[in-house]
């Protein structure tokens, strides 16, 4: 008995959706951890996250520029603006170069859906505080009141909803470096709650209820428990109450020890990739220049992942279980430069040809190729449901034999039954399967017959010659999709 | 029976200090306006007003410049900025120019102090929302975070009491033109209170717990109800708890229909001056740009009033049972112009030697001569309570004759026995006065022997030869000091 | 014999202008010293200099602000600049804040007016280069390329001659400062003049052509001689072939050693009043505020002359063959502070009653009384050359006897009989003068019969009431005009 | 007779170092013609050009900035004007924003020796007159007066010269668009001289002897004649008695008619790639980005040229006697985006391969194959003279059949025996040539065994399996090096 594609069934009930849908969440992470996953995220495998605003303007080391000049106040902050900047210089004064001038919403959302992307999420308010709305309650230090005196969140959102079917999602930091209302809180050890009374809290409902966003990524909420967030409450109300209910994701980033154990997806931490499958959705956050979320003027061509990299990044992810968010930073001007854009580019070439591997996949058992190095797995139904599909995404070609040997999927092969059960999918298959019901082939070359066979332990494969597969555009990473008919 | 310096008793009641102090007050507006008033308040006469703000960078038209420009669309506020920034220019932008760097808060402090006056009053926040102080309800938009980066109250207030005895107040508006918070409250017809509770009263106390005013001057108050504002229940708070209770002196604009009807003094509107006994304490606020509160560069010597114009207006105001609060607008770089300087040095030059007429003094039954114009008067008791001093303050030299004629005096000098009451003081004073009890001089040159009588009705007076009181410096205006011995 | 309003014939001839003009003056000090000086000069006594330009930006200092900071590093400007400019902050980048958007040529024009002078002088290029012109010479470093993008002189010059008689006359600072041209011909001695050649020359030429100034006032040359200027060729070329060649006037700061010795007028050094009489026609440039020819907003109202000092200082330059250049320093907005502006209108008021002291006259045999102080003459013949006039102009009020005695007079009137030699006039008359041929009389109220006398060597007055005096505003100082009968 | 390599003798006595150097050039153009091009200039091959200045700041459009917003008044300039900056901005005022604050020459150095190139040509002045060094003509227009306050030239010059041995040169406009000079000089039809002899000769000198170019890039010459620049006298002071006499190379921008006539080696017009062999030395200067030379933050992904366009233009160039001249325009903080710095550096790497098909390289009598598409030639001497080189880079895989036909070697290896004229040799070489003494090799893979044959008229070769070329790193472009034995 073949079991293939075999997943525990307390692993199951995890990810897939729960039928019995509770009535109501109580504000506590017992019932909310209850909620199913929308599926739509967990379908959608890749976002574009954007971290765009006054910090955007020094371009300078990071976005997280204010807190590293004047808080950490580190020997290259205060050199830098002791030498371009006047004593008094205030980071608020940044805002006004933070003019977008050339930012047009449609060329991103166009962007981002070439990319191959199926979500973006938008700094909406980042620790310095300053919101990319106007926010009812940051007078004087939002997006309309000061720098490009436009919505960006309401022209962003409208843009991608208008030109892609793409999510839209709102990154939102709990607390704020500078605000004297949180520093009054914290000096009062969190006893008292004036900073998210009435700061925070009315900026959440005001995001949900005006932008209705499909994610709301939650941040900077390490220095404070989740009670002083009233962080459950909150969750609760999105759930039950708000009007994104039905399609609301958020992570797990609502007070110190949430991290990793509540919310909708994991981030765990900045650029989380734990290499081994997860069982609780995931997301991977990382970003194109390896140092910094924010556009740095200062940064090199040796700072950005490479496009292989990058696609190596994201396949690794999602065959353990995660989904890739890529970051951007956009200039002040509004633009996004252009090494960022072939970065994007090149991968919305790879997956108009490979994200059949990506998009609605599921992992599989295994995840990578225990022998062959830098082989990863995902898996699915076909769609007619008569087959199942095992794909293997090759990150490195066998340059010096044009050949490649398979093992996880040889091991399984031996028997020649097995009840297959696909991960994420309810009902155990009971089957035989022969390797006359198999078949191999190269994604993007699928009329090429592939020289193939299950040799032992191994499923090895003779790749068409090399110059066939440049001539297709084959490159960064190879895919196999490997079938097998699934008889019920 | 001589009704030397009579006054009604319903009138004194009203000013004079209430024996019997309520034991708490009632936050409404019957049992706040028992409170009697601080006698500093009334003693002190001359107040400086300083607006100074955002306002004072374009420094064009008045402090009104948001409003005028943005709202109301004044044609010579739009071609001004369509001339002079750039299309996307924010109102917000002009604090970083807002530098004060050459604020020196002892020279201002020095100045007031030599001017005369004996309070100061500062525009902690105008209508703009920009708060002097590091609001922790105003983040970014206050001094600290952007513009001088200092704490002007702490500043100005500082070296006001450590330089000199006058008391410190704060001007406060109530609203904020273009603060969300408020324009929602005010779309909800002020029927939610979202500005009040999270932005307006947590300024208000943190304005008296850390500051510690002697006055606290309401303004803009006009567009909603003292409801809306809580202002009666701030008010007992200020009366009854906060750390002020017994010096802190308000004034009159906390909702509509407040004005000229409750609070300790009452400004009624901008330059108020009615030129006749008032029976409730109140205050003249005018400014001598006459045009604008707020710094203008486009100002013209013609625009100012003149130093007899300010000694005047001063005169009169205090004869009628006023207090003068002179406004004065400093540049964005923190300087006072000299043209300003120069009308407070005249005026401190003119009290040095007047100023006897003017501090403490109280309305004589009469305020001006029936008669002879520009006459205007003040009275006192001497300071062993021996003797009435009446002070006839002559605004305009009878040039032609060199001699004058005060006809109140007269006519009440043509009784032998009166009962003297004295303004402000409680006790009726049965006295019999003859011409022998009485003294004349006048002020300044009191060594010198004037040659006065009683002339049927009137006091005619021949000065000295004009050449003389030159020499001792006497201009602007002359005080005739009216002497009577009081037997009790 | 009386010599009244004598002076020697030596003393003349410098003056007076010279018959048997020069058919052309060579290039060399004896010939151009030859020249007459154009009448109208002399008889305009009061000019207004204004010193506008870059440094009213900084507006701290004074004009001299990028030397002192720069070059001399005086540590108050290096500290005013490190605490309120970024480290690379140039000179050359307060030019675009010198915006002159207030800036209304005709408003200057009628306050000039007002003020009673009859000559502007404005700087159309200090020793910082920047030219108030669009010079053909200094690309990038001018008032139409940086700054108010205007062409001030043109607009200056223009309302000047539209708005009133006064003449228009331009500063030209022959050096820069910071010139990299003038640097390298000064390192290499002054033995090469590419400056004077590329730079200097050039625009000299372009402002006589282009705007016919009728003062050309030079500075800026004491570090090189004449002859590295070229100076004596181009004033030649100035009074022989130039366009304005018959009106204009230019002064004697030509190269080292030529101060006090060539030129039209001498201005000697700055704020120079010998406070005796000089042979030459010599001008007293100052300035109002004390301090500094340019403006400042760290500047005190103790900074600047009172109208008092500032009239006393023009009857005293009168009195000494001086006229008087008093300095103006407008905002970078293009006002002129409103403290400036009752100065001038404060001597205005003055002139409208007692000009006719100060224009056209001519110093007298003495320039001010030997006991009593602060009176100082000047004289004329009527306008039918019948009686020659002296003024005595009392700086100093008779506070206390309201008489005074001018022992001047009163020494030349013992004589009955004496020739008279009018200052300035050719012929020696010779007449009898008894007191019946005098009249005495108060200017402003010549109406008013004066009690005088001819008491031994004195002429005593005994003034008016000061309060009629005052009545006709009679005030700073005060004019008597002494007249007598002149018989051939 | 196999004429191997034959070039016609006119051809070659305009490129090869005439022997008989002419003892001292005359001011005319025959006699400027006549000398030999320094032989560094024609071995470099490949230089990097940078455009940057004042109009890196807007960074919109192209470095025409200034003339096509205000002289041309295009729309969109004039809107991107309109809706960014005030009304008043001046073009000058740019310059203050041209802080350069990360600009460091030796990364760049670096940066350009990775590329490969042998040299470097820097925007000394453009047309909007502003000089990268404190040019002593162009006061507080240049960069140590305003902007980096550094002398760019001298930083970048030094660094090239320590950090690599490129050579470093010197682009100079000529005119300038808004210098009142120029202008007046143009509306005077050129007649008058004053901007050549006060403004750009001074200039030409002062770079020339200050920074010791190699290179002196002329530009902006089109409006006038040469006999207006002076320019012939000015080029025979650069090759009689300029200190750069032996080394200097200048391109043939010097009045109008001059270009693609006179000048060591001709640009002709930008971007100019004729495609077929040119007589004279040439160099086309192109730009990576494909509509500017400037830098712009309104680029996009689409607007760069491809590694593979940039590696195909350099290799048709040099084919074709030619120089690439490569652009990138930096940022105003004075970094080069990494999209640049990709290009350089793909550029480089295959230039560390195949870089000796390139410097020092000659054109071959074939250019590129007349049948198989995107292969050119050069050729060589190897090293020892014992053999002839050529090399044939193959711009387009032979993706289908892995195999090459090289018509024009074949056409040639009919005979087997000729006389071999290697172009740019002076000897003709006489020689017996077979199959037998003929190397075939693909550079980079030199050790793999070629399979190739001369068939008929054909060199055909077939390629090593493409999974062996890939994993040699080889992309972009294959060089075929054919080498036969020389025999004298």
């Amino acid at each position: 008995m073949l079991r293939w594609l075999l997943l525990s069934a307390a692993f199951i009930c995890l990810i897939c959706p729960n039928k019995a849908a509770l009535e109501r969440y109580e504000p506590n992470w017992a019932s909310l951890d209850e909620r199913p996953l929308p599926s739509w995220y967990d379908e959608a495998k890749i976002g574009i996250f954007i971290h765009w605003g006054v910090y955007s303007v020094p371009s300078f080391g990071s976005e997280w520029f204010w807190e590293d000049w004047l808080n950490l106040r580190y020997p290259n902050y205060l050199s830098f603006m002791k030498n371009n900047y006047k004593p008094s210089f205030a980071y608020q004064e940044f805002a006004h170069e933070f003019t977008a001038e050339l930012f047009n919403a449609t060329k991103w959302a166009l962007l981002f859906r070439d990319s191959g992307a199926k979500y973006v999420v938008l700094t909406s308010k980042h620790h310095d505080g300053y919101t990319l709305w106007p926010s009812t309650s940051s007078f004087s230090w939002n997006s309309m009141d000061v720098g490009p005196k436009r919505d960006i969140i309401r022209e962003l959102s409208t843009a991608i909803r208008k030109e892609s079917s793409l999510k839209f999602g709102l990154y939102y930091s709990l607390f704020e470096w500078f605000n004297r209302l949180y520093i009054n809180d914290k000096l009062h050890l969190f006893l008292q709650q004036n900073y998210v009374e009435r700061k925070m809290r009315p900026e959440q409902m005001e995001l949900i209820n005006e932008y209705l966003p499909e994610i709301l990524w939650s941040d900077g909420d390490w220095e404070a428990p989740a009670k002083y967030w009233k962080a459950e409450e909150f969750i609760a109300w999105l759930y039950n109450d708000s009007p994104v209910r039905d399609t609301i994701v958020t992570n797990d980033r609502w007070g110190f020890g949430t991290a990793c154990h509540h919310g909708d997806f994991y981030n765990c931490q900045d650029r989380y990739n734990p290499g081994i499958l997860q069982p609780h959705k995931w997301e991977n956050a990382f970003t194109l220049d390896k140092s910094s979320w924010g556009q740095r003027f200062d940064v090199e061509l040796n700072d950005f992942m490479t496009s292989e990299e990058l696609i190596g990044e994201v396949v690794k992810t999602v065959s353990c279980n995660g989904n890739a968010l890529i970051n951007v930073g956009p200039t002040k001007y509004g633009t996004i430069l252009p090494i960022f854009e072939e970065r994007l580019r090149d991968m919305g070439k790879w997956l108009s040809v490979n994200g059949e591997a990506i998009y609605g996949s599921k992992p599989w058992i295994y995840q990578n190729d225990s022998v062959t190095p830098n082989v990863w797995y995902t898996q699915k139904l076909d769609p007619t449901n008569s087959s199942a599909i095992i794909y293997a995404i090759v990150l490195e070609y066998p340059y010096d034999t044009n050949e490649i040997d398979l093992y996880p999927i040889g091991n399984l092969s031996k028997d020649t039954k097995s009840n297959v059960i696909l991960f994420g999918y309810e009902d155990e298959i009971t089957t035989d399967v022969s390797v006359a019901d198999m078949s191999v082939s190269l994604v993007g070359m699928e009329s090429a017959q592939l020289d193939w066979s299950l040799n032992g332990n191994r499923l090895h494969i003779v790749l068409p010659p090399k110059n066939h597969i440049d001539k297709n555009g084959l490159k960064y990473a190879w895919t196999f999709k490997i079938t097998k008919k699934v008889f019920k």
